[in-house]
């Protein structure tokens, strides 16, 4: 069966208490059981004012030591106070542990597509929750069961270039298993568990569109029942061999 | 505009000496300008005979020694001879900077789907050059001037699950750098550059199903014109601050 994944595109920005879900209706075809709604963080973050003004921000000592010349010190400050500790710093470049435990760069803090000259956007506080109060809208608005996805775009260790990433999820199996699953010859797959919500992320950004105002997409025709969340993707440090 | 993603199943497995194109084009829609085929790896790898029996290897004392107890000798041994280096070990699992520079699990050999009881699957030995080949017989056939993308399924560090990853290309832009681009905002983008190979690779892999015979998908409706390589997608060991 064909996956269709279908770019939503907005005539404007989105601003902070933009209702998501009826910007969503206002330009999905209806939607059905199954569907499958890909926001990305930063829609999320802008309608839930996870808004910061540089101007604002005091830069600490800490702040000006890490910063170091190679980048805005009140940038670093923000950043620091995203994140539980630093991994890795290169230049302007920190590679973070975010207080919701992911590992990225800059704690996601991010100046394109800010909404205002000198502003940044944060990563939603919890995505997890986002993604719910999304889900719980979109099918009280439809009557439909639906699944959403909240994603960011991540850098990888080994790898160059950034790629869709899930860091909220509601409705939907984020991790799929397939340990003691049999293939084709009839013998028994390995350790195969699947991080399908990250999948799905990395489908959507095929059409999200950096430049252009495309904040949602749909996914159509994959069947993904069940009930996981992104926090399920991040790797417990005590797991992680490269940390 | 959708991008449609439709998952390729044969009626057969994958057998040395197949010519792919043309299994590919028994069971395709008719091929377009743009459509990108996206095949497994281990769909490539059987074709290419890249299968070993364990049987027929006999394990040097540093795969012993490197196995220890964990896992089977003679496999550590054919993993090594795919490998540069190993990175990390945890029990079984190996994670190696294979020959052609992937940093992946047991270097990509892998038992699921083997043709034979007791065999393994190695990766392509030039997967970049497999795509190419590939890509120049579906155009011969068709006349369709198309992209294809080798995957595999891939670990990363910091997330749990494995995700399609791209491992060769041809006939496609595999990164896509959007620095300089500007926002909606009128804003200039930071470092933004999208491995769209990978986001690929993911996507097919929605499609692939590990446990039925999908060994190609087509993904229609992505304009990705260009002429990278998988190869780039690697990052260089100098760049990377987690290796």
């Amino acid at each position: 069966m064909t996956i269709e994944i279908v770019p939503l595109a907005l005539a404007r920005d989105i601003v902070e208490s933009d209702d998501l879900a009826s910007l969503i209706t206002d330009v999905a075809p209806p939607l059905r059981d199954g569907d499958i709604i890909v926001v990305t963080h930063k829609a999320v973050s802008k309608s839930e004012g996870r808004i910061v003004d540089l101007g604002d921000v005091q830069p600490s000592a800490r702040a000006v030591e890490v910063a170091a010349g190679h980048s805005d010190p009140r940038l670093v400050e923000v950043i620091l106070g995203e994140s539980r500790r630093i991994l890795r710093q290169r230049g302007p470049l920190l590679v973070v542990e975010t207080n919701g435990g992911l590992v990225c760069a800059n704690a996601g803090v991010d100046r394109s597509n800010a909404p205002r000259e000198d502003s940044v956007v944060l990563l939603p506080l919890d995505p997890d929750g986002s993604a719910a109060r999304l889900r719980s809208a979109l099918e009280a608005r439809t009557g439909a069961s639906v699944g959403v996805v909240v994603a960011d775009t991540m850098g990888r260790a080994w790898r160059e270039g950034i790629v869709g990433t899930a860091i909220g999820a509601s409705g939907l199996e984020t991790l799929r298993d397939l340990s003691g699953a049999v293939d084709a010859g009839g013998r028994r797959l390995q350790t195969t568990v699947v991080a399908i919500a990250d999948e799905l992320a990395a489908a959507a950004d095929l059409a999200f569109g950096k430049l252009e105002r495309v904040p949602f997409v749909l996914v159509r025709g994959y069947a993904a029942p069940g009930n996981g969340s992104a926090a399920q993707l991040i790797r417990h440090p005590d797991r992680d061999l490269f940390r």
